[in-house]
């Protein structure tokens, strides 16, 4: 079976063609939905992607990503968990083409991780359906990491993380990362990972704070006990620590955890989760995301 | 006894001439060391306060502040903890004023508190001993807050947390803190506080991960959960809880902490402490500013 996708996130529009896992045809170019205003969306698919409805008249159309968001084409309320690829096909939001065609927007997912608590996400419902995992943990590296419970194909409940946006107002915008310097030094990696477990809450209940940990790094600066060199991947480990700390509280201690994640993300992913004794398995992201449309437009009443 | 003193930090110069712990006269201006290059640090400070040397020929004159750090006048190496005024004042560093007189940087502390991890306060030393506290655990608010452990009138261990700069970071270029309007509703703080229970590894040792509740608030906002006139006071709440939350990890759960604040910000850790069954006491900044002064003042051979 053929069918079209747009994967149309903030800063970039990908198209493909695709036929059953295989890419076909692809196009890319910088229109992600922060540089569109109200009404140019139709516009720019028709010329990205405009070819291949002409040549595929029969292919279902699917837009994944902030396309569905408010800042987007039409908004695709969130579904809630948990979901699979049945109720996330049924809640797909049409769009009009060109000639009477339909594209259908994947609508992204809503969970309560507490009462009263919030969590989203828009893009990893589809990648995490096609990571193949039926049953287990899956993490989706990234700005805004995400911590996904799989339970028999269907995403159970999910945790996200600021960390990599964390990273990049420290070492852009704050004191603590303002010092940094290259070469970095890679071994400053390990001392964050390190300096987190003072915040796992492990088997001495130490849990001295994220934010007094952050400003441990620029106390061990300006007292000459780091080097500058160690200070950008020392930051890195402390985050992605503290990440994996809190998502191993919210989900218990798995012993493999599926990271959707190019290299060297993966490797340091798959690093820091060896010092919980966690193995990790790897799949690409864009393999993923093709499994994912795959996946779930097998299950649309226009599939 | 009379006495000059300098409190020099990044953004302002702040002069008083004291007798015991009553302000005579007092100047200010602009002049903070990030404005300043070196060479300059003298100029500025006759400008400010050369009336006072000549008037009083014998007034010890003590400078605190960053004006001790590797961007100040003469840099004032960290004194260790555990420290009292006596430790302290032997540490100060000599700057030559006109006409042979000479005043004393207070230098700043360090202390260690795990093997390997640093932290340092420059300024807060000073404060904390004009605190009153002999016994007890003491708060000073500010861009980087410190929580000190006093024993015996000495600083015994501290611990700073960034929360004041990470506000700021939130609030001025992330995508968490972006969608805050005003005006604020302040139940947004008792909102984060609450959140913030779900960091502090309590009895159920839940401990989902600051990175996580801070996405949360994002989440909430998209998902059309939380008005974005609470977000801000929601962050301040969630980041105070947080460092609170630590802060009784690393010092125990004393039944009093005594803030170094004005108001209204020593109402929000009263309020916050409060939710601990914790009482606090407040002391206004500039008074135990002084306070601390005259004390090391009469701790200095120069003295």
């Amino acid at each position: 079976m053929r069918f079209i996708v747009a994967d149309w996130g903030t800063t970039h529009f990908r198209g493909y063609l695709i036929e059953n896992e295989t890419v076909l045809d692809r196009v890319s170019s910088p229109e992600g939905v922060s540089a569109l205003k109200p009404g140019q969306h139709r516009k720019v698919f028709m010329r990205q992607c405009g070819r291949w409805l002409d040549a595929e008249p029969k292919a279902p159309v699917l837009l994944v990503g902030m396309v569905g968001s408010r800042e987007g084409w039409v908004v695709a309320p969130y579904a809630s968990c948990p979901a699979g690829p049945a109720e996330i096909a049924k809640a797909m939001v049409p769009v009009d083409l060109d000639h009477g065609r339909q594209g259908y927007i994947i609508p992204g997912l809503f969970c309560e991780p507490a009462p009263g608590a919030s969590d989203v996400m828009r893009g990893e419902e589809t990648l995490v359906l096609g990571s193949g995992v039926e049953n287990g943990l899956v993490c989706s590296p990234g700005t805004h990491p995400k911590w996904i419970a799989m339970r028999d194909g269907r995403i159970e409940r999910f945790a996200t993380y600021m960390t990599g946006e964390m990273y990049a107002l420290l070492r852009e915008h704050s004191m603590i990362g303002r010092p940094a310097t290259e070469p970095e030094d890679p071994r400053g990696f390990d001392l964050g990972l390190e300096a987190a477990s003072r915040n796992s809450g492990g088997a001495d209940g130490e849990r001295v704070g994220l934010l007094h940990l952050l400003f441990g790094a620029r106390a061990a600066v300006v007292s000459g006990r780091m080097e500058t060199g160690l200070l950008a991947p020392y930051l890195s480990g402390l985050l992605t620590g503290d990440e994996i700390n809190g998502a191993l509280s919210q989900f218990g201690r798995p012993s493999l955890v599926t990271i959707l994640a190019d290299q060297p993300r993966a490797d340091l992913y798959r690093h820091a989760l060896a010092r919980h004794g966690i193995e990790t398995a790897v799949k690409a992201p864009q393999e993923a995301l093709i499994a994912g449309l795959a996946w779930i437009v097998r299950h649309h009443p226009a599939g």
